[in-house]
């Protein structure tokens, strides 16, 4: 399970070992860490992290299958997981030591910036290949973030980015080697602890406004 | 006329060896070319195509002065055909191995991808010259593929791009020896082919949501 | 104080030799300028320049303290200097000599293009760090202009971008040595001065609708 640690002003969110999916109650631990994060004061930035092959594989697709009533309100909660990461009132860095999938994918965008191992592990939006579409506010994150050029490949041909092509794409801002990962995102993170507060959350809230409000349109999030 | 044919899992879609421009004929015929391709099954992929010196020139200018009553409802054909063609459920690709200027360079962008060739030919929105502006559903398609800056550029000071700067500006994917235009076109729709369906029409429809929509105001189509 | 001067079909509106902010007298002065460049007839372009150190180093705090009670009209009026250069029915060249700072760096980003100076001198949105969030208006021309990656990395991180830096990044569209920037600035603005005119406007209109539409609510400007 997620747990929240604090070096200085930088709090490290260890997203878990496995493939991280977005289980309900991993859900609920990283919004309770968001939560921390956001009510703590002075200085602070956050990093997201993950130990062993995976960064995070997305929604959790074995709990989703054996709970299919609970589909409109589980997207409902990934989206507003976005949407609280995007706009959240420090500056968030995604270290992405492994594969980033899917909704994994989507959750690093929503940060401020993305570092990435160079040499093994892919960044990918595989929906086109899996028959599972973007909703509408998961299409309206990965846009606002990317050139249309870039989204365009990444959500219509599925491909598999590795760090540089990541880097070179604009997906992600370094890919490092993997034992630099760590170290890069804390640098960054660290140097823009001073950012924190309402300020910053204003700026980033005008800034992604219309993805915001198409995360949190509960009325109908699957399109 | 444009006339279509097929390659394995690759449909051909010839433009033509004239000017190709958009002749209400010629564009019941490539609106008749999709229908083919929407409505087959299994896997498949969409090159477009011309021989001779031009990709297509746009707008049928000669018949448009002929038939100046006519205006309203030829733009939301050329608008719906557009649109049809940025939404279409299967990868389409475009091969451009003449010039491809105005309207025809607004159709190429509404492809998935864009071959060009590199030693000769033009890309070009000749719009700002020949002060014929942008509809509101043109500028929303060219917007919506285009970084801000390459946009800008070209819509406001109507550079002629060569293929090397076309794919420096992101404008084209590729830019090739004559030769191996068509090959490298129908290698990408190849490598896609398999993404065709129903899936892949609901990714693009909700990525140019905006653009479908205003390409689709009939009630105002000249803005 | 801003003075206009003009050197065959270019305009060249010289900003002044200080910090040039944005005082009421300054906006009037720069409004009538522009008044007297869209007015003028035939081929035409406005090349903006300045003297010294800076640039623009954008609102007139100093003002602003003395005239809190202004705040709202104030930014109206800097929201619609905005917007009238961002649709100005000539091309708009910023001859970037010096510092470049917040809405001077947004004022410059209204203009079609931009040519800095290599070796001194910032680029830079400092608004994070001096805790003054952009209104959605300021927000909507930035974003309007910059790839989705380096409009978030100036508006989060308010980093000073140099001439070669702001050049990779896209804002500025040339990085010259000290000495070149204005002629580089004029020889653009020349090269276009034929395309003045309805259309060009209506081009930048379109193109821009949605920022001019949030720069023009005059109801709620600060958001």
């Amino acid at each position: 399970m997620p747990s929240l640690d604090r070096h200085d002003n930088v709090f490290v969110l260890d997203l878990g070992d496995g493939e991280n999916r977005f289980h309900p109650d991993w859900i609920g631990a990283v919004g309770a860490a968001l939560d921390e994060v956001e009510k703590a004061e002075g200085p602070r930035a956050l990093v997201t992290a993950a130990t062993g092959k995976f960064y995070s594989n997305g929604l959790d697709l074995e709990w989703l299958f054996a709970h299919a009533d609970a589909y409109h309100d589980y997207v409902v909660s990934v989206h507003e997981l976005f949407a609280r990461l995007l706009s959240l009132p420090v500056v968030t860095v995604a270290a992405l030591q492994g594969h980033t999938f899917a909704a994994g994918a989507m959750f690093s965008l929503a940060h401020d910036f993305r570092v990435m191992r160079a040499d093994r592990g892919y960044w990918c939006l595989p929906e086109a290949d899996i028959d599972i579409p973007f909703t509408p506010g998961m299409a309206a994150l990965i846009q606002s973030r990317l050139t249309p050029r870039t989204a365009h490949e990444a959500m219509v041909t599925a491909r598999r980015y590795g760090g540089a092509d990541a880097a070179a794409a604009g997906i992600v801002d370094r890919a490092v080697p993997e034992e630099a990962v760590p170290s890069t995102a804390l640098d960054i993170a660290r140097a823009q602890s001073a950012k924190a507060g309402a300020t910053l959350g204003t700026i980033k809230a005008r800034m992604y406004a219309p993805a915001l409000t198409t995360l949190r349109d509960t009325t109908n999030p699957l399109g």
